[in-house]
């Protein structure tokens, strides 16, 4: 017995075959499960090269070891595939209800491959699986598509991976979304769109037992205790994400393309303003803490809108870059994101990219479509996320992402473009964190903040070492220690949050990933540590074999040469050269090319990866 | 045992407080069930005079008897009010999956009397109840309702009947709506929305047992066979109400606010243009027709909108009334009415009679709000629909029904509105079907097709006597068979269409109401018919209560004055006065007053009803 299938569904959708294969051992043991396996099965499948869009290009889809299981937040999606936006190895994980389903229906992961010749759809159920015809789908936002697919299939407990209008349109930052979570960034919705698959559908009846049962539940236990006696947990479950107060007040919230650390006004869009707004909590899959607000605008603009959220990154996105601190908005965004599909953070970015370029008088209202981009105006966003999911208008430039569409404009423009590898930055400012800047500059997918989440710097935990959020001695050795931790909690699939409020620590993680398995060396936290540090440089293998190296490593000019000019982070700019290599050096890489070097690769067993 | 739960819920949103009745043994026997008890509780219970919109008018919910079973085309659910559209009785029906689930949580009918404090629904599961806030749901559409009540219940299976921003915005045609089926018509929506109450949500799992299960399986038999072997339901089975077909043929399409009788170009708009942007069949409980269509618009302005439907009356509201045969518009405009919970011919029809008032200068660009309603020009309806359903602009005076909005606008207008009792005229030219005519002029609730469907004019069946769509002849007797006939088959709630098309007998009838509640005498066909007449006098004498009679069984003049100008029907007038007269006594009523008479009444058990 393990919490395992030991079963992956591959499906080629170019010629409608599916295929199975079992796990093997060694990579099993080598890289445990959830990020560990996508990373894995990405490197060893993709041809350097391939087109993103194109019929090589996978879309892999894995639970992690125990989704379907009672282990607290270790039940989300994980999916994994060359971004069209990055042009790099991505992963992207999703909450709610669809890796435990995928368990129950028989398998740990699925792997996609080709190009259908119409829409259709993956329904998987029971150990048993078919493609079914989308064409009625193709069109339909997000939440018509669980509707109607669970009513075709007379199940309202199917549960859904989809794309919405975004995905199908080829928007470069369209997500996967399954209810109202939402694998968001990267462009995983545009590959499945490309691939002409509209959602993968899920149902099962199939437990997951773990392998040592009483010892799974004591670790449970463990893992509860320390949810509910941790202040920052506690404190999380009431608010979730929320955390405008902490980054406002330290002056690393960023406005205005990042020229401004501190929103106008923030205080209409933090945590206390949407508690007021909140009609319900919503939670994930076996866990307790429930973060998630269905929010409710009730007066105003926007009365009428609703949604599940908006996390953080969303409520930032439809503000900050905006100037403009106005929560209906926030609301009404968010949903029109969820229900086309589409990254918020991105879209949001790319749209206050689009502000900068108009003051700067880079674009013109002939190239906006006969609208005037002025900060603290904030009327035309919705439309233009509208014009963006469907291509049409201005939202055909701006569904690139803001380096493409920079590009597109001409020389003058790509510095404007706050990305790093393609991906927008989220909402924190570099200059006021400075683990959290090396993180965004150094991650494997772009600028994404869960890659290695620099949570000293904004709440005082994980703490490795005291830290001091402006110092850049050491944080490349906190960076390492920040990402290669969460690759390694991630091989698990646990939730990105809990090690930010100190819900979990190595051992519970490993004793609860041990006794699910029944792989006894997974609770040997320094073969953990070890196996973090693996999947991290394997996927930076990945990135090498595509001709990625420092020169991806690289934060937009702004944040080495201008200051924060207001707040508690003025003066501050970001030393990008001297925390690179910092960094560098931590990770055992060239200083120079920032190419892991054969000792450290040979030290984690990656000596496969050397000279492709 | 017994189909019958014998069980009534009663809540008072005023004080929010509960109690139950059980059934009164008199009343069962003489009115059977479903109609029959909604319009005997309803006369018992309201005192004349009751304002629709106060806390004293009552919306009743029932069940019928065999709705939870496997007799088929009976789960339907029926809800009787006073109607702030006509001022009188009203029932309005609606199909899918809400009344089985009601019997399974325990009861048979809901009584809702009062006004709640504040939005709230009504959660009856497993026998129990509760009230709970609808704060957070208050202005969702009716399919967001239902998604976020089913979460909130983590119960995916929960049913729903609810109201949208039209029944919450006091649009005097907003419905009830239970996934995608409506109770669409005269205002129940408008009812429960001044109630603040927003939804009612059901649940259970108490099986409905037949008092004689072997009788029942055996008349369900006959039934099916009966369903099978028909090809009129054979066919209807394929094509749903799609009978654009018939009526342009026959010449009686009603166009451009009833002044012509056939649509040009209305191939586009019938049953194989439909059958062309099926995605799927849809289908009701327990009912093996499934003439449900889900469609899509792939093509043109309105790509990518979808529906359940739409029905006939639908496909007609927006074309016939509009001039303009455009399918997109049919299937965007009536999932429009869906989400915002208002009935499609009301609506349909009150902006075609705009129309009218537009071409002959009694309205102007001032009071459209700037837009010329122009015939064959339909590009105005989705956002007239939008304006209505939140009374805004414009729409405030459409969302009165005809009748107000031409008294609003002076003398002139009055006679362009086209509806009986308040109540618009559904997709039938009664100059071409006099039978269907007779009974839009004297049906309790207004000009309803559906409370003694002339099917014999359209499609030849049911057939009592040979008979001429044009006679005037034998019309008073044939619409009192049709509607005396209907109101018997309404005490099963079955459902309207199968008399149509022949699909069940009174005899098949009969023995699956006696064998599922176990009262022998509901197999006496002889008594069933008596039954029949008994609802349909009672439901009159109501409206006598309130003032109602000859007066009120008015066709427009349009109808007396105007022949048809083209087509099959063409030459044709509606002979209201010898029509109504025949009708009378074909009913024992009064020729001059349409009351019925004392003879009449007391034959029927209803001498209480008299000098009230």
């Amino acid at each position: 017995m393990s919490t395992f299938r030991n079963r992956i569904l591959k499906v080629d959708l170019s010629t409608s075959t599916f295929s199975e294969e079992s796990f093997d051992e060694g990579v099993v043991h080598d890289y445990l499960g959830g990020r560990g396996f996508g990373a894995k099965m990405l490197y060893d499948r993709l041809q350097p090269g391939t087109d993103p869009l194109g019929e090589d290009n996978l879309l892999i889809f894995v639970a992690g070891p125990l989704a379907g299981t009672h282990a607290q937040s270790f039940s989300r999606t994980k999916v994994f595939f060359k971004s069209p936006l990055t042009g790099g190895y991505f992963k992207s994980a999703a909450g709610g209800f669809w890796a435990p389903e995928l368990k129950y229906a028989g398998f740990d992961a699925i792997i996609v491959r080709g190009i259908a010749e119409k829409p259709v759809y993956l329904w998987v159920h029971d150990g048993k699986y078919e493609l079914r015809d989308a064409g009625y789908l193709w069109g339909l936002d997000c939440d018509d598509t669980h509707t109607l697919i669970r009513e075709e299939l007379h199940d309202p407990r199917v549960r859904l991976a989809c794309i919405g209008p975004a995905g199908e349109n080829g928007v470069r930052y369209a997500g996967i979304f399954t209810d109202r979570r939402a694998a968001g960034r990267g462009g995983g919705g545009m590959v499945m769109g490309a691939k002409k698959l509209k959602a993968i559908a899920c149902r099962g009846e199939q437990p997951v037992e773990a392998a040592d049962k009483e010892a799974f539940a004591s670790a449970i236990k463990e893992q509860l205790a320390a949810y509910r006696a941790n202040p920052a947990c506690v404190n999380f479950a009431k608010t979730g994400t929320q955390i405008a107060e902490f980054t406002n007040l330290l002056g690393m919230y960023p406005v205005r393309n990042f020229r401004e650390g501190v929103l106008p006004n923030w205080q209409a869009i933090e945590g206390d303003a949407y508690a007021k707004l909140r009609a319900r909590k919503e939670g994930c899959y076996a866990c307790s803490v429930h973060c998630g607000n269905l929010t409710r605008v009730y007066t105003g603009e926007y009365a009428g809108a609703w949604t599940e959220g908006p996390e953080y990154e969303s409520t930032w996105a439809f503000t900050g870059p905006m100037g403009k601190a106005d929560i209906g908005l926030t609301i009404a965004a968010d949903k029109l994101c969820d229900d086309m599909g589409m990254d918020t953070i991105t879209a949001g970015s790319t749209i206050g990219f689009a502000y900068e370029l108009f003051e700067k008088g880079l674009i013109t209202k002939k190239d906006t479509g006969g609208i005037t981009l002025k900060y603290g105006d904030n009327r035309h966003v919705m439309d233009l996320l509208r014009q963006i999911a469907y291509r049409k208008g201005f939202g055909n430039l701006l569904a690139e992402g803001s380096i493409r569409a920079a590009r597109q404009l001409g020389h003058e423009a790509e510095k404007y473009a706050i990305q790093v590898k393609g991906l927008e930055l989220p909402a924190y400012d570099p200059r006021g964190a400075k683990a959290h800047g090396l993180n965004l500059m150094t991650s494997n997918i772009g600028a994404d903040h869960n890659s290695g989440y620099g949570g000293q710097e904004v709440f005082g935990s994980p703490v490795p070492f005291p830290v001091d959020r402006f110092e850049v001695k050491r944080k490349g050795e906190l960076t390492k220690w920040n990402q290669d931790q969460t690759a390694m909690l991630e091989t698990g699939i646990i939730c990105s949050f809990v090690p930010s409020w100190g819900g979990i620590t190595e051992e519970v993680f490993g004793k609860l990933m041990a006794a699910g398995t029944g792989t006894a060396d997974f609770a040997d936290v320094k073969y953990l540590w070890t196996v973090g540090e693996r999947i991290f440089n394997l996927e930076r293998m990945f990135n090498v074999r595509e001709g990625f190296g420092s020169k991806d490593d690289v934060m937009p000019e702004r944040f080495s040469t201008e200051t924060l000019p207001e707040g508690p982070s003025k003066g501050h700019i970001f030393e990008q050269n001297e925390l690179r290599r910092d960094y560098y050096l931590a990770r055992g890489w060239d200083v120079d090319t920032g190419i892991p070097g054969r000792a450290k690769l040979e030290e984690l067993g990656l000596a496969y990866t050397i000279g492709k």
